[in-house]
């Protein structure tokens, strides 16, 4: 079987997270999170984070948990902002519009996937009229829906905007692993220590089955979020199986090291692309996805083959994303697929 | 450890669950239901049903199975009829108000836990001005919540007054296996074939680690529910852990052996609770739930024991729960306990 | 043009509102009301209430006024405890809920109308797990849907109970006026003396075409209020239509000395009616309301000489209520007509 | 006093509509719309439509009227296409993402205010998965936000690429009045003939005091919503003062005398503002409004002169609006003061 380019959501499950489950399911456990299981994956949050006070709520998946993560800093009429690639904007089908009962996303520009944070001063700054929505949130993606990654100096100048124009501060961090074995930073460093107040943290990319934490680092925010997923259908009744994977993930450094490969592996597909003559990365690769422009008939001539990813932006934009069970023969494999691919497109008689 | 009647959700997953999702966890799958899995588990539970048009879709878990279908039944301004002690009433801190934007539920009474049909009538008659909003839904709970079952001629009932009415019909099935081994009926004959529309079935308290089915049998209900559960946070990406499971159980009548096993347990501690004299049973035990009236002491006792159950209505009432993982040992221990608590108790100086 | 005892709110304008809604007519005004008239008439608010850093709003009707307070109060998966037969539960359609966006109500007895303190305690202690929605307001209605009154000591009580508890207070104030000359009281001791914290204050009952007033007496709670009055469609463009008539209103006792004259007509009714035999007064009359038990077959021929009244609970029961415009000449000749329709009543074949 | 530029908003009631208002405050009307002025006016509606079948509503404002409308043609999952600077997005802080829990709105292109009619085609392609909401409505104002107008063929070809992409078509008529005055074409031909189904009707800024009706062509797409308005604060209870002054307009075509005056007074601004070196007009002036760049620092003289509007777009844009009560001389003496002002500025030394 081909291995699966179009996300890291198209893996299985990662031993260490699976072994941990298959752990936690020994005999009864106390439902609704009261389990052991789901007070040591807590724990084992807040020690990864080194911030001993953090809240933290375990939930089905990331459009919930930016949501749900969002909707507790803001109101109806307030708004959030977010960069114009952001998958809040994108990809969840207005969940924050709808879990926090029509809050706006105000969107920003920045290169590379990277909210220039001079954007928050620009919208703040644009209506101070009650005919729009208050800005009250600023939420970032670490890494980066293009692949990129906001250094620490980057993710504290966003933030002191943000604090200067009293916004509450979000990260989706759905892959915020890559963004930490890329940085080669502390979770504390890429997070709170940088202004981040609470934060979406990935587990299903990064080889979990289901779930996702939602980290309050700032835990007077977290008052009654408890009710808020149990009232929005967040609330697993068996919570073990969501949070027992993530003591198997966090101990000894497993999610890094998982992460890094996964990087590893978007690094040794980049290298493998700029070898090769008309393709051109689009991002710079930092984390565990590669855009690159490719030939639209090429594209076509690998899905041909079985190969799978997905276009973006037009017709000539493919994204290539890796993950914990990427090996260095499906990159391989890809990359000369792809030379092939190529040769026959020049070999082909041009269509008119 | 003890086993922990408090709910059948306190309980592992079942072997053939278990097994289920592990073979769905090799290599890559395509994310967001578009696997293998969740293909051959629709249409398992298609076949189950003797409903080949039937759309299903898997979501996270009860509340939002319920809420989701409540909402895609009715708009914010009608209201849904409902047993006062529903579930959805009494135990989803308003989660059928909030993914509907304010749906009211309206309470009718009935014995055993069963929705009088003629409370329908009742509740539709008392307001036919638009200051109250409009009946729109009955939904029901099969086995209901205090673990007795709806025979097919009592849900043609509730179902035909309901469709006089031109209210659509959601069944909370959270343990319609247990109905359905309760009674020896076929699903579709405990369904659709009595008048349901839509309903939401259990996975969880059957024995999966998470998730449960909608299933619209009126597959016209359906239009863009898709969307609506990707907008609400419960869209999985990697479906086939919630899907694999369903393959499982419903392959040779697995779900149904099990939901007979924990209804004959149930049956075995309501033989031995009858035989202790000063105990009463609350209501029939047709599922794998057993209330019973226990002194408030005496119960005390057991819970100092380890046993784990809920108390129920008042401080007299106790709720008892079983599961697939049930064993006979644990019904007797449990009777055993509760003789020596009630000994005990006797024994005791009277308090003042 | 018989008298129409519907309702408070099927009478005209009076002299006094229309008056300032013809002054404020003259030439432009700021919209929005950022315009004179809805200044001077949120002062003469904070004047009435002696309360100079209440903060004033001005929205359309009763339903948005009740609703935006209480959802500024508290979250979707607060509740709010309300008496049974509170306005916000029995006649706004589910306002409350869509305004939250699935705020549940919680449903207090308590005779004459009139909430029970004790039965705050009771609903809060009845649940405190997050299966169900925590309390977080009670809002009280003054005068009630019974025709009653508190008196500024039950309103302490209930009062001291939510603070207690930690709630928020609100009152539905659509009849304050009619408490406040039937108590002789100053609307302070009948409001934020007494502890509440936020209140919808009646103009349309009272006399005016529309429009009624939000009031913050704690003003840290309308923090963005004016936003959600704006989102949820309630900011009015020509502000001063709603604001001006409060400035006639609130000159010289005007609304007091309505709703005094409205309580009288209400009186005088009661007087009559007890007067009559077989007539059954149901609550003490003590505002504008007056709730009779009458013959479903008297009514029926009140009914068709012209006469308009709603039935109230059950077929005997029916409510007259009087308003500014009520003339005594109304009162006796309903009070004619009621003693004629007995008569016929009683000379006419039995039925059946 | 100025006449105020602002809005035609900050003018009061036209005479009509006065005297409609005060004609109907005469003793008891049955509340809540059942009188019978709301009769009369909202068959005055559906003649001056020719539209027998249609369904009206009245509501509060403009930001309700379009909220509603468009909550009741698609779900908070879906997704409804404006122009980038229609009103619903620009102007109502998120009122049709509340209304209908979090529907979002699409931004198309298209000159003069005018959404071009190929914009829907492309948003509706661009994005064909879950993931993000599903287009459903088309919405447009008329007149626009640039005070230009769609001609009858215009609003055909946008309806016809509406409708042949499945979406339904609404109208914000806040200014349709002005757009019949422009054109003189009939309301039908300008609205249901043309494909719109559901229209927000201006009152307002026509020249009443408070009050929008909402017009369902398509009868059946009215289904319930009364109890939509009712629940969401919309249903008044003095419904007369809404719906007389309706009358009092549609009758012997006054809303399209005084919507004509309007547009004449923009047009003698307009006529104005060309003779005047050094100032241009920014969009074609077809209605009530005019557009136009004047140096900021003539802004702030003319400001300080007591002259009141917005600014629009960058510092040098600027927005006039007239209304039923705008005088020739009122406009007269805006340009004697623009042209004193520009000749102050000329003289005034250089800022550094």
């Amino acid at each position: 079987m081909r291995y699966d380019f179009a996300s890291d959501n198209t893996a299985g499950i990662c031993p260490e997270a699976l072994e941990a489950l298959l752990a936690a399911d020994r005999g009864c456990q106390a439902s609704y999170g009261m389990d052991d299981w789901t007070a040591q994956a807590s724990d084992a949050i807040r020690q990864a984070f080194a911030c001993p006070q953090a809240e933290v709520f375990f939930v089905f998946n990331g459009t919930a948990a930016n949501s749900l993560a969002l909707a507790s800093l803001c109101q109806s009429y307030h708004s959030v902002i977010c960069h114009e690639q952001a998958h809040v904007e994108t990809d969840e089908c207005g969940g924050p519009e709808f879990f926090s009962n029509g809050t706006k996303l105000l969107l920003g520009r920045g290169a590379n996937g990277k909210l220039d944070a001079n954007e928050i001063d620009r919208l703040v700054a644009r209506r101070s009229d009650i005919h729009y929505p208050k800005p009250k949130v600023v939420t970032l993606t670490q890494s980066t829906e293009s692949g990129t990654v906001y250094t620490p100096a980057e993710l504290r100048e966003v933030c002191a905007h943000a604090k200067r124009l009293g916004l509450h501060t979000h990260m989706d961090g759905a892959r915020f692993a890559n963004a930490l074995a890329s940085l080669g930073c502390s979770p504390a460093e890429l997070s709170w220590r940088a202004g981040i107040e609470v934060m979406s943290l990935g587990g299903t990319k990064q080889g979990m089955p289901v779930g996702e934490a939602i980290v309050f680092f700032e835990p007077t925010l977290a008052e009654d979020f408890a009710y808020r997923c149990k009232q929005a259908g967040q609330l697993a009744s068996k919570m073990r199986y969501l949070s027992a994977p993530w003591v198997g993930m966090l101990q000894e450094g497993v999610w890094l090291r998982h992460a890094a490969h996964a990087n590893a592996m978007a690094t040794r597909l980049a290298e493998g692309l700029r070898q090769i003559p008309g393709i051109e990365l689009l991002f710079p690769v930092e984390a565990n996805a590669v855009f690159a422009r490719i030939d639209g008939r090429v594209q076509e001539r690998l899905k041909a083959r079985g190969w799978v990813f997905y276009g973006f932006i037009n017709e000539s934009g493919a994204r290539f994303v890796s993950s914990w069970a990427t090996q260095p023969d499906d990159v391989d494999a890809l990359l000369q697929a792809l030379r092939e691919a190529i040769i026959e497109t020049m070999a082909a008689p041009s269509v008119r």
